[in-house]
């Protein structure tokens, strides 16, 4: 499969979806999701990137219909077009990120058109269908890391002070946690209890 | 300037215009126009792109509103991005072919919803607007040599045989317009007379 759109109820969404592929989710509703088994909960009009063999589950509260694109790495490279779009990191691939985006009403109804017009691209299949096809898989990351970057932005901005020690934290992990696997390690480093780190980084 | 997007009505619309950007125009009506002096007819709906210092005429029958995308060739290269749409010899670039493509009122109506999302866009000047707009002009492309390609595949084929010593000449005026400029050079090689070959290539 190079590139394929799916659409499930929620009733009938596989109780566990993971793929060779890219996904790109869209659906409204409210409920909560897992991602790696990381859960989160949704509310109102979502957009979701997932990653090759990223796991999914989801327990929705409202009967609505999950909308998904499919599309293999070869087929749109991420990394290939990040001067086009920098979406690698952002998007996909960051584990400490929610892989979820909350969107405007507005934003949902035009990526869910832009789902309709691949899928109508991909019948005609004509020469261009391919470069036409890959443009609007673009606009979709291009709009969802635009929607992504200012949601970020506004809860980094919020919550600069109560996370900076979580956020160094995490910097240290990143370095250290190869050899260095107790709390009190990270705590000292940090000048404060290994309690107040738990809560930190709770 | 690197890109704008300006409406003229038909009574506005400068007598000439070159400039040093590409050019999208999308207008409707009927009328006759001249690109670099050479007359082309049009009727319904319209897009014609230019590559930049074209000159372009209008002479409308018809008070419509014309809508023009300019952008320069650093914001938006297109040999850049052959990869993506290989548009360069067909919309741009190409003497042979009219500049102007006949769309059908569902496309009409989608480009201009196009240029409307880049007005909005390059207004709110996102972190990641550019890369949306320049989606945006890609798609505008695609659409455009998608439209292009079929309309030419279906001239050439319904003109393939009254064409072909014209596409012969053509092919011998490029080889040998440089030392040979009679018309008797051209219809001796072709094995035609003089006579036929004006017919052939009117």
């Amino acid at each position: 499969m190079k590139i394929k759109i799916q659409s499930y109820h929620t009733s009938d969404f596989p109780s566990e979806l993971t793929t060779e592929n890219y996904s790109v989710i869209l659906w409204k509703g409210s409920g909560v999701f897992s991602v790696d088994d990381i859960n989160y909960s949704y509310r109102g009009y979502n957009i979701l990137f997932l990653s090759p063999y990223q796991k999914i589950k989801l327990a929705s509260e409202s009967d609505e219909t999950i909308h998904v694109l499919f599309f293999h790495g070869d087929y749109y490279c991420i990394e290939y077009h990040k001067e086009e779009i920098a979406c690698n990191g952002l998007l996909f691939n960051n584990i400490y990120l929610n892989p979820g985006v909350e969107l405007s009403e507005e934003n949902y109804n035009y990526i869910l058109e832009l789902f309709h017009h691949i899928k109508k691209e991909e019948s005609e299949k004509h020469p261009f269908s391919e470069s036409i096809i890959k443009t609007y898989i673009q606009l979709i990351l291009a709009i969802g890391s635009k929607q992504k970057s200012s949601f970020e932005n506004s809860v980094i901005a919020r919550e600069k002070i109560p996370n900076k020690k979580a956020f160094e934290f995490q910097k240290l992990l990143e370095s250290h946690f190869k050899n260095e696997k107790e709390l009190s390690f990270y705590s000292s480093k940090l000048n404060i209890t290994n309690n107040t780190l738990g809560k930190t980084v709770k």
